[in-house]
């Protein structure tokens, strides 16, 4: 049994919604669950040196959590330095999302995604890759519509859902009293049917390629749940 | 004329959510127009090093801004570090939410207020600490009902309204566009009819003591507006 | 009864010596009692990156205080960064000082000041402004000689005096022992007959609008004595 | 074609040299090709702060590269802090070396494996993995023969090696010119026949499932050579 | 000929005035020529925690320039934190200084000396390491009225000179002109006629060592010199 | 009686082992004892912005130390930044080099020695130096090689050693043991029978002149040694 009641193979329940602030080219509050994270994408018509001229577009991003996201609170960010974790988890994203530009038809320009934790419960960095591709998408839009791109770089969605084994069981979307417990997780980044990231983890613990290959197909389950959210959310 | 229609002693609609964090011990998300401001109470039953068995409770607040909250994206500050800015303000927040506490009654515990803003449109640090008030009540009335705290260490509202001199005519609340025009413009803190902090500060410019008088009398305006929606926040 | 045995409108002795380094362009040292600041002014023919080509001038100020110009030594800020306190004040002071300057008279320069208390006993961030301004004006007076400068971009002083309620009563230039244990305590920035900056602050207790008057008359009183200090030193 | 004219299956030369410092507890140069990682073992009877008195073991590792180590000159990181790509690697290596520890057996104290890069050719992280777990090795044989530890912690090896896509093939253990064209590379972490970590990444590209799993065969080849090499080197 | 019209053999004119501040509990202004240095000996009660319960004194420094100590502006070190210089010259100090003292009869506490540059034109170490023992002195007689010390730790003057090779000619004491423009420079660091550092250093040129002796003829003779400015300064 | 047997003017075994990475222009591994310390040059066409325009080349340095080069576990500055003592050495060494480079010869171009210690035994900054030029030797010879630079910048070794008073006695070549109870010791770096730089220091103890000339003939004795395994190292 898990401890929400979901079954195995049961997402939690998923919304995004868009245009959540007036400043940003791209914006949603994505919500899995208790598990809230604000997505905003700033359009910045110059890319990092090591790029210039070189006709290419770059998507990168930042993580953050409210120091009281958690259920104890977390020292501030901004007054201690991003913890290891954190740098961890936006390469993660900025690498997922790139994975699902083509860079080209982007042309030379950058954007950011500023992925920040308002409450936190489990699959944070999951959210904010999933969250973090309707701020993309959004933003791209808004440069099509613009003009400024004329062949879109984003085809399919870029989409990320964590599975474990808690309690002996293979499960779908790990909350955090699951995640804090289980002895095997793993984060599934995939667009369409394909991976672009695999990340799994025993602590105290080992899995087999069985087990492995039981928790890809959850995942697989999940992502196109997701994808079906964020085609809803930017149509 | 305001960029806003406003007239001069009409103040953005403000609303207050209040228990919008399912973690924090009293949480409101306050809004003054387009500045969205998120405060959360966090109760520590240890006091800093320097205030062991005094007896005597303490407040401290801490500020930060999304990197997107505002028109143009600023650098992220758990990357560089707090600004002097930010220093400023949270002390400032700190030190007024403390003048309307009875340290005594509080007992030897220390609240946490952390003010997050989400969307900024000018006056957000005024929009901390009324907010700021408002999730300290809640976290105080929970600990009164959990009877930790027999006497209400918060007897009056602590709310806070910016006032200024835009275009030669004396403005209540200033929104960005205002301030970043603005000669002059102040920060007035109050609780009840009586003054805890006063910051005015002119732009290439100067002022009278009328003008101050002036902007005084519109602070209290502001300020009584302010109380009845606090209080009708946390009854 | 004042500590110093001053009168309630009483200021300190004040002195301020001028040409006291062979090095800076501008240079004197203020003693207002015990509190001690040397003050140099820079002239730098760049202004910052987000000023070139504006014509306009430019003012700017640090703070320091040497480890032990206090009764107990505090912690050298060189080994741990300057305190939020320490960027609150040197912002202030650029900012008053800037108020009293015309930047297009001043021409695209910075003048950078630093105010070093070389002892401390209350009042120091008044002190540097009001020996800030004398170190910057000897220095636009040898721009002036020298023919760089053709019309004298600081027509007024500007001085800054602290004011506040101590044993109940309404006292001007608190000393240090007086601004331990006032419960309200103000700085005033004036050029002239106007305010530029005005900043009150209660700790653990409130004041009202008839208090903030009576603070008020007191500063008027010490900036018109200060000036005359300023304008003797730099004739 | 591969680069190094290796088959697709095929690992590089490896070499294991023990006891080379005669300070650490337990110390050894490997050698994958021209990558060359030397790791130590430091056993310190304090465990951190928040582990004392549980009675368990803890193993942490960090890991640096000499600025020279690669084919241009890197910044010191001990000038400029440690990268992001620095702490994602050692918190890997100290989690992968922790999930083959008995943590009970090894009694409240903990290990610190320093993994220095002396020379790099790609697949750096998994040589300080598989070099750190010979390390803790031969430290733990010495806690052992003076009695302190009864029951041997650490059963089976841990080893690391990296497989990718490269030109369209699935390879075994990248080189550094391999590692920079490869579309899709992965580090694959083992003790036994199972898996304690998987992380795979593809840049500009995606995988199958079908791929997947053909990189993890390449994997368990590498894998058990790999313990072989180990297995010799510390008895 | 030196630009100063000096002697090879003449220092520059020295002074120090003790007692110049009203916290510390030893201080001293130290002028050598246009070299003046601000030193102050704090008393503390507690030493460093890897000392306590040896019984035996420590004795530290820190070391500080005004930004504008200099003849253009050195960015502020408390922005930017001390430069390698800085922390290369206060470790010089410290143990020049505690190598002129019985720690045991100082008894564990520990006295900071600390020496700010008020303006500099060469030789501020030296300045620093005279003055600085002179500080300490003020305190340590200090100490003994009170009768917490009570066989004095300090029998000897500890006094730095500088000397060099400029333009050929072995120089003492040199000033800022001569320092920059010195082939080879030195600092002699001595108590009664013993050495207690030598540092001498070549730029782009050698010395040999009949040269060596030369300088340490001068230097003999110049901290006779200083000595007997000391002991008047602090009987 | 040294605790190593050796005479008091014997130094230790030294051997050098050139071109050991594959990436540098110039490597070598100094072993001085059981001190190792492994020095690469790396050429960089460009020199600093100073510097720039100049036709003068530049050679700088770098020093580190593997966490557990040391009998106990030191902590890795690139976690914590760089310490007094590193910043101390590096700069000597960078000093020491240059004073035996012609400038001229060598070209508008830089040379970045990186010396860091694998096992420390005493005497680290001197086997840096004199590894250091080896290293730096072998770069140059490939830039002449390559016909970048016509005649040698490099006339004649730099070498460094360390002298003491050890037990009483003048000792050539201090090792761990003997360092931390010397109570006066000394590095002496020379090119030819010329002194480059000379730094002599007493903790807790004083030394004489004549005590000085002992160990500057036993340092002459010691680099003339040096002097000559660099020159087999080298040709």
């Amino acid at each position: 049994m898990r401890p929400s009641g979901r079954q195995t193979n049961e997402m939690r329940d998923v919304s995004i919604e868009t245009n959540v602030t007036i400043h940003a080219e791209g914006s949603c509050l994505i919500k899995m669950g208790n598990t809230h994270v604000l997505c905003t994408a700033t359009v910045d018509e110059k890319v990092p040196p090591f790029m210039r001229n070189s006709g290419l577009g770059w998507v990168t991003a930042e993580y953050g959590m409210l120091p009281r996201a958690t259920h104890t609170r977390m020292r501030r960010e901004a007054k201690n330095g991003q913890s290891g974790r954190t740098q961890e988890i936006q390469r993660l994203i900025g690498r997922s999302l790139r994975a699902g530009v083509d860079r080209v038809a982007l042309g030379e320009r950058q954007i950011q995604i500023d992925c920040d934790v308002i409450q936190a419960d489990g699959g944070t960095r999951c959210a904010a890759i999933t969250g973090g591709w309707v701020a993309l998408k959004l933003a791209v839009n808004k440069l099509m519509k613009a003009g400024m791109i004329t062949s879109d770089p984003l085809i399919e969605p870029v989409a990320a859902i964590s599975c474990g084994i808690y309690a002996g069981q293979e499960v779908l979307d790990l909350d955090y009293p699951e995640d804090s417990d289980a002895g095997v997780d793993g984060n599934f980044i995939m667009t369409g049917d394909k991976l672009i990231e695999v990340q799994m983890s025993a602590e105290g613990s080992t899995f087999s390629r069985s087990q492995m290959n039981g928790l890809l197909d959850l995942a697989e389950k999940g992502v196109s749940e997701l994808r079906a959210v964020q085609l809803a959310a930017v149509s």
